[in-house]
């Protein structure tokens, strides 16, 4: 795989934006650094006029080729590295790292993964709950610790990308395939269910615990089979401790 | 002078801006990245509403202490270090280089020069014109030779400015202080007279010949003393041709 074809890995993914001129103007800057797909998480798509006018008749075809999700999840299923975009600096966050350091993360894994970048509304930006299938946070670095402008954030980060695509190493050791946000979100539940059945978390700690057990793992760049272990072992688990506790109740 | 008071000498100039909302945009990301100058060159100021909207009200007084100038050279006065940016590829130009190099031709000059960051209409962009007097011309790289949205172009700019500040070297020499914009005019234009006084160039090469001469010069890094020699060389010059005309023609 060439250099510049590694930017038809990438996706961006817009999560409830309220002004249509954003999402043309994410268009024009994904098409002007190479990446041409684009999804929007929202009920409906916006009127098609205000966004192909900022998109600017260059990147119109990235509006017509618009994927339209209702859910953050069902955008992310088929990607395997995730990249949230954030403003805010809360607790319990997978550690914030700058648009740079992010494109030298992911670049090894690029050739074998696809991979989202993630932007919430202009308002409020991403949310706790979606923040949750990121395993990666980028933060642009500010005076004031203060948001930007969505558009104007799209645009660092492809900038940031597309830089450091052409200027990346050629001779690159490719890292492989991950497992995808479906396969890890069936690997957590099913993890959730194991340690809910053993009574490890409070009935009130259970964010707090998959959370801490979400970022842990996102570290360790599991493959599609690693998640199959994983779920398989839960299964077992879940099994053994029904009988267990069959057999406690003493009912037959 | 501490790394981030260095972000003091930088100005944002927006020429001919056509939508004043993109006037605000390059406000908040100017004000986001720690850049509080900015300057519009025009003949009237747009209406405040527009600007102030997407300024948000974090940015609101960059709109309010904005400088209007009606010409480039007006607003270009009082700076050392000018950089133009441009998407177009053209002949007989200053070489391009990228943001980034950009900043690290231009940060050990920070200390004692102010620094301009101009930026054309969103149509049409800098005119041959309006790129004679800028030092350095940057150029953002895009996957097509594509312009970008003006408000992202600035966007990136400052965001490259504002990281290359951040992460440079503490003990950074930092380099005299250069020869102000109005400075280089004034020599520009003693030599052309001088020039054309010696019948250097032909009627219709004068542009020619005066752009090869600035982009000569734009890279021996001029001080406010060379400027007065090379002004004094050219009087001495003019009185001298004057003197010798007046013997040729025979005249007393």
């Amino acid at each position: 795989m060439n250099k510049i074809s590694l930017l038809s890995q990438l996706t961006i993914i817009l999560v409830r934006p309220k002004y249509p001129g954003n999402i043309g103007a994410a268009a024009r800057i994904a098409w002007n650094m190479g990446i041409e797909n684009l999804i929007v998480v929202s009920d409906q798509l916006p009127e098609r006029e205000p966004m192909a006018q900022m998109a600017t008749h260059k990147a119109a075809h990235l509006i017509d080729n618009l994927r339209l999700c209702t859910t953050l999840p069902e955008a992310l299923a088929p990607f395997s590295i995730i990249i949230g975009t954030t403003a805010r600096r809360g607790r319990q966050r997978i550690i914030e790292r700058s648009p740079r350091e992010i494109v030298e993360t992911i670049l090894p894994q690029l050739e074998n993964n696809r991979t989202a970048l993630v932007f919430g509304p202009e308002d409020s930006g991403l949310t706790n709950e979606d923040l949750k299938h990121c395993q990666l946070l980028s933060a642009i670095p500010t005076a004031d610790f203060s948001s930007l402008n969505l558009a104007q954030a799209v645009a660092i980060h492809c900038y940031e990308i597309y830089y450091g695509i052409v200027h990346s190493q050629k001779d690159m050791l490719p890292a492989p395939r991950l497992a995808s946000s479906f396969e890890l979100e069936s690997m957590y539940s099913c993890l959730e269910k194991s340690l809910t059945q053993i009574d490890f978390m409070g009935e009130k700690s259970h964010t707090y615990w998959m959370n801490n057990i979400r970022q842990f793992l996102a570290q360790t760049k599991l493959s599609s089979k690693d998640t199959n272990i994983i779920r398989k072992i839960c299964r077992k688990f879940l099994l053994n401790s029904k009988t267990k506790n069959i057999n406690h109740n003493g009912a037959p």
